[in-house]
């Protein structure tokens, strides 16, 4: 016999689908709908299947994007000369952050052997007709600091070597605020290696 | 200008209204849904929509129930001569784990002067009533060991004093499994009150 009515237990199954949410979060989540106002729960069942249906990749940078080209592919105010390569649409957000006002390229991904991922399942293709139908001064390889970000990055530089003028790596080093006692060995080794007059 | 696009904005910020759900989960869990088959997330979109209209509580029990009286109470196999009273329909969940044959009453809640939840806001009334219909030999007080189930159980104690034949509380003690050095005073001087002999 099943413990909680069936349509309770199928909730719960579906939450549990979700990253991060376990047996007890999605027991305390349904408790939680069954008792939240209607309207709210409706919002929610309303939100996830219109961000399903209005969210798709901009055809040019291959951002998240509810409009094609996105935003920030359409503004103009930005400079057309500088693009930033990133893995993930969330790292588009990370460097809205920060004063670039470049343009973005989403990779969708890093090469990754491992989890089946070559060159050919990224954004790279891509990459390569956009440089052609509009060419860039320097294009900066954001990928993470990871051994799959570092041999994307690695890649990205050998096959685009003349195609693009000035080819940078985002810098490694200490997290600001970091410190000196708590960081690894390697950021240790590479802020080392990355050290400037001042 | 807002960072992600607006129906992924929006899919956040309701997550974010769930408990346990923080601004970095919903993150995760919107990105998810924007990867998984649309499949899933029709599924869990009409999974909360289903839950919140077929569940309700059972006019006997005021446990939650897709139908009504609920199957607990609709179980000829179950003993009618005892009612164990609890807070939650989470706790009906647990006894129903142990041996525990009888029927149920949700309170749902406890009395707490503090959250303004007095004797009215609970099922007692309700309870009073079922008890008039149909009597029963023993109530078993299974609130929660905390100062609100203690409180609600004294006070039911006192108003079914003369009505119910027997009134019990669950035993408090150490926990199967525990450790004598790491139980709180409280639980160790109840284990020590409630000793029997072997």
């Amino acid at each position: 016999m099943a413990v909680f009515p069936q349509p309770l237990q199928r909730l719960m199954e579906e939450l549990n689908k979700l990253p991060g949410i376990g047996s007890k979060s999605a027991q305390r989540i349904a408790f939680h709908i069954l008792q939240a106002p209607k309207e709210e729960v409706s919002a929610l069942a309303e939100a996830l299947v219109a961000a399903k249906q209005k969210i798709g990749y901009c055809s040019n940078c291959f951002n998240i994007t509810d409009r094609d080209p996105c935003r920030l592919c359409q503004d103009p105010r930005r400079e057309d000369n500088v693009i930033c390569v990133v893995e993930d649409p969330r790292d588009v957000v990370a460097l809205e952050k920060t004063n670039f006002k470049g343009r973005y390229h989403v990779l969708g991904g890093a090469i990754s052997p491992l989890e089946g991922v070559g060159p050919e399942q990224l954004r790279i293709k891509e990459l390569l007709e956009r440089l052609k139908k509009q060419p860039v001064e320097e294009l900066i390889l954001a990928t993470n600091p990871t051994l799959e970000g570092e041999a994307t990055a690695m890649y990205l530089a050998r096959l685009l070597r003349g195609v693009v003028p000035s080819i940078t790596r985002i810098a490694h080093g200490l997290p600001v605020g970091g410190d000196l006692e708590y960081v690894d060995e390697m950021t240790l080794t590479k802020a080392l290696e990355g050290r400037h007059q001042i």
